[in-house]
């Protein structure tokens, strides 16, 4: 089961201009800047009630996000529900019939595992399954 | 301020399908179904942690929904905000430059005052402010 709606994720072209113009729409600073190696983006993170906005900005041709914006302009890029075990919904889902975008979680922003869910799979938006990761004991 | 992300609004030509599918991913069932008669939708709620997947399918070819469908495929159609004081925050934001796309608020579904702002305002997002409307004493 999907537990929250965990953050919506924001393609942009500009990240400066984008995080000013967030910062006014939500009547708050963003809380967190992250560049995210593996993925090749630099996000912005604001916190709104028990969601977050995730401003997203490629940093290298080879990026998903700048790959998407080649073909798009600035948009909603996905969404991302938390979910308490990660493998155990990716096996439900799979086993639904949905379309994997990794075959394991893999590591995202924000201290997170993630599975990304393939457009087609779900009404053409990308779903994005993230777990919080714990410290190993 | 923006306090909440309320709803995430799904454009869908197939409702039943869309929910058949939205049932599966979300591992549980939509908990309320509504006709919004003023903006000619069908729509069908569930609830993900604080946040409501709200899907919507047009029943009129004047609806926003079938118009918006006719240019682009299934997919996220809008972002809606929870705000506390709706007329304040419409009036923080036309003051701050954004686009409303309507000068008063209106009646949307879920018993909400709602307002739009132009997606060309917000990063090529369709930005909803939406607040809980109270019975009149």
């Amino acid at each position: 089961m999907l537990t929250n709606l965990e953050h919506l994720g924001l393609a942009v072209n500009d990240l400066e201009a984008a995080t000013i113009l967030y910062t006014t729409l939500l009547g708050q600073e963003p809380y967190k800047r992250e560049h995210v190696e593996s993925e090749a983006v630099d996000t912005v993170f604001f916190q709104v009630g028990g969601s977050k906005i995730e401003l997203l900005a490629g940093t290298s041709p080879n990026s998903a996000i700048t790959k998407y914006l080649e073909k798009k302009p600035d948009g909603i890029h996905h969404v991302a529900f938390a979910v308490t075990d990660i493998r155990a919904e990716m096996a439900r889902l799979r086993a639904a019939g949905f379309t994997l975008l990794n075959e394991e979680p893999k590591r995202g922003a924000d201290n997170k595992l993630v599975c990304f869910i393939h457009p087609k799979s779900a009404n053409g938006v990308l779903v994005e399954l993230c777990q919080d990761m714990v410290p190993l004991t």
